[in-house]
């Protein structure tokens, strides 16, 4: 297992019940990719979304933002954290 | 005060100690601009790093990163969270 940030673009005007809501969408089926998303932050302005996961794979981590409705392209591994 | 979420590049190979030190250097001098430097995330591959933030303001986050000797142009506010 690893730590992963994502990042998706296009979501301006983000409320945060809609990031609640995607949050909770991703919970609902993560276990079914051994992930598990643990934080996000949302710039509603620029339409920026962060989402801090530990996962198996980045792979892992989209099949569950996609299953999730919410698919990304942009999956960081991040192995140094402070 | 505010979140923000910013973002460097350029930091392909950067090490474990390499973080460490930057982020030491960041509080080192933080509280001259009222920020609090809380979490950061380095994806060595890519040369990515992500740092959150408690601040007044995205200048005052460019202030103490540039201070710091490592400064960056993309910081977003990032109100909200989960």
């Amino acid at each position: 297992m690893a730590k992963f940030m994502d990042v998706h673009h296009g979501m301006k005007g983000i409320t945060a019940e809609q990031l609640s809501a995607a949050h909770r969408a991703d919970l609902a089926v993560e276990a079914k990719e051994k992930v598990h998303f643990e934080r996000a932050w949302a710039d509603p302005q620029s339409g920026t979304v962060y989402c801090l996961s530990e996962a198996p794979s980045a792979e892992a981590v989209k099949k569950v933002h996609a299953m999730a409705g919410h698919p990304v392209e942009e999956v960081h591994p991040v192995p140094l954290t402070i």
